[in-house]
């Protein structure tokens, strides 16, 4: 059978997350209903995960069979006729039959924004978090280098599906203010080949506490090493997460 | 009787516009509950001018009267704690008693921000027009130029309150693309010693039709020397305009 590939971007605010649930509102319903009334199927779909309530992407990836003949460049337009106005499809292409959003997904990319401005920014409110403090982003940076490569990361994931390992490769990790007039903005970058569930917002929330001067550089390899969830920082709130991308192979 | 004048900054998505309406949320009917709550007293603000449903701000001017003795940046932190999450205070000062945000005002900066990007961008949604056409930012820059300086606007200005003349000065104008990776968005910035109702709406509207090759570069000057609302293009949706600031002599 056909099997598409839909790239998606979502502003989460008002949804459940992206997992199907009764009686909420969530990601995957919403895009299951567009694409009933434009294929007359009930189309299950994957993705590359499951996004919690309040948090947004700029690239989720979503697989599905399908019957239709329709062309690729089809769903686009016509998915984003029928989707709400704060899901859009950013592009669909035809894929091997056995592709699977999650299980050929080789990395993943997120973005956490903080907001550490001394007022409230009420065009961020939705999709930042806002410290009250102002933060020490030089010494954040820092503090996160420990954090990449191969470790086991089970201090930086909150109780959720269970997982055969809790070893994961962060390839990339970085902490950068933005230039003005954006300087209140800070962007945590983190890509990896897998992430356990809440780990991105874990490890912004240690961060944090050593941005703020709460604690100490040092904290956050301290706590990867005790592989203790209670080691790390709190889990930062979901409205500064982003999923920017998934990589696959092909 | 002391007079403060605060500077907000408001989301306007929810709201039914400024101005005070029964049985509608207003960002003038949200100020007055929380100056209310805070000092006890029905204070009647006044703004720099009345922003419409839809139309948001960086830097709205609001004057009022208080016998309250609360030190000006108690305002600030009291105010954002009641306020609803899409209106912040920004700044709040004590004003000459004679002072009136809508009298004393010397001039205003609106910015208007168009998406030409090929697909929706749902982080845009609620702040930009979305232009499904590609535009050509340079003419829209040339063509905006004779409407600089001093001349009767009545071309760009729907039925509103009667004015005494429908002159007014535009001191700044201009039209420019954002750097990537903003590089589907347009800012078109306008200042003036006063505007005209749906003003930089209608000039939007107008430079617009020029940037999407519907009207040639000179569209603009000859709709203005026609001195007629219906020789002009059409009055750009509200959620792409911005207050940005308003200056006053001292």
């Amino acid at each position: 059978m056909r099997c598409l590939r839909l790239t998606l971007s979502y502003d989460g605010t008002a949804y459940a997350g992206w997992q199907l649930q009764n009686e909420q509102p969530t990601l995957q319903g919403a895009l299951e209903r567009a694409l009933l009334r434009l294929t007359g199927e009930s189309i299950r779909v994957v993705a590359s995960g499951r996004t919690d309530a309040g948090v947004h992407a700029r690239g989720q990836v979503v697989s599905f069979r399908t019957a239709s003949t329709l062309p690729a460049e089809v769903f686009v337009r016509a998915l984003n006729d029928i989707l709400p106005k704060d899901v859009a499809v950013l592009a669909a292409e035809d894929a091997p039959e056995d592709f699977h959003a999650i299980r050929a997904a080789k990395s993943k990319r997120y973005r956490y924004v903080l907001h550490d401005g001394r007022l409230p920014d009420v065009f961020l409110r939705r999709y930042a978090w806002h410290v009250w403090r102002r933060l020490d982003e030089a010494t954040m940076a820092r503090a996160a280098a420990p954090l990449r490569g191969r470790h086991d990361f089970s201090s930086f994931a909150t109780l959720g599906s269970p997982r055969k390992t809790s070893v994961r490769t962060v390839s990339d990790l970085t902490v950068a203010r933005l230039p003005p007039p954006d300087a209140d903005v800070i962007h945590v970058e983190v890509e990896a080949d897998g992430f356990l569930y809440n780990m991105v917002r874990s490890i912004v929330g240690t961060l944090v506490e050593v941005g703020r001067g709460a604690r100490p550089e040092g904290f956050p390899a301290e706590a990867l090493a005790a592989c203790d969830r209670r080691a790390a920082g709190p889990t930062a709130p979901p409205q500064g997460l982003i999923l920017m991308s998934v990589t696959y192979d092909h």
